[in-house]
């Protein structure tokens, strides 16, 4: 069995996330079979009328409660998932895209034990003091502290 | 190439290095080949006389100027990285073994790119009140924010 049968990708479509794919498609090498891409939408990135909780939404429920404007911009999320799927299938994985709504941490814990994922693959911006303080990377932090499998790291300033 | 051609594994003898072993052995199915083996002595571990810095020290400073019941702590740390070497050997790597003094964070780091390792491997606990309040896993999370290369954290409690 691959070591790396399973891998999740979780991307929030950010140059970060593009730094992390590029890695992701290098494991094939290293016989990667499968890929999961994740992305969690974050309730509060959209305009939603009140509910008592938001995060227990799933996708339908944003979509059908979201103002015209903002579902042309989720169905270019669902759009950008397809682009990746293509990606990774060209580059030979098996592929799965999961859209899911709540706290990106959380969500991406949860979905590597659900599907039983083998590594997490995430960037990581690493050095800057105002990253720091603007405690950007905390997702990545709090995902090395709280996944089961292991949790690859790439930096943005990654050597070829 | 081999997009785990060179490995970096530091190692402090600990279960938790074990684990990261464990895993480092695993990757030769994903076509790694070589790794090299990093065991970082702390000055502070040893009696040693006043030195102005004793981090700017090498491994044979440390042993001349240390107790006889030290120096035969240290022969077992050359010992230990020994029988990791034939073990990783035996698995069909190619090998290096490395030992420094100084600060483990910093020493991974520095090695990493003095050796253009393409990934550093290395445990960490991860969960439990009492390690975030000791602080065990911050030269895993120091190594996380200052390498340049990727960084595959693997949690003790891995699933196989």
């Amino acid at each position: 069995m691959s070591v790396f049968k399973t891998i999740l990708y979780p991307t929030d479509f950010s140059d970060l996330a593009e730094v992390a794919k590029n890695y992701v498609l290098k494991l094939k090498e290293a016989n990667a079979e499968k890929v999961i891409i994740l992305h969690v939408i974050h309730p509060m990135e959209f305009s939603l009328p009140q509910f008592d909780d938001p995060f227990a939404l799933d996708v339908a429920a944003i979509y059908a409660h979201i103002p015209e404007i903002e579902k042309a911009i989720l169905d270019r999320h669902q759009e950008k998932l397809q682009q990746l799927k293509h990606e990774f299938e060209r580059a030979g994985f098996k592929v799965e895209t999961v859209m899911t709504v709540g706290d990106p941490k959380e969500e991406i814990v949860k979905t590597s034990e659900e599907k039983n994922c083998n590594l997490i693959v995430i960037g990581y911006h690493g050095k800057g003091l105002l990253e720091r303080i603007l405690e950007i990377g905390s997702t990545a932090k709090a995902v090395i502290r709280k996944a089961k499998c292991p949790v690859l790291v790439v930096k943005k300033e990654e050597r070829e």
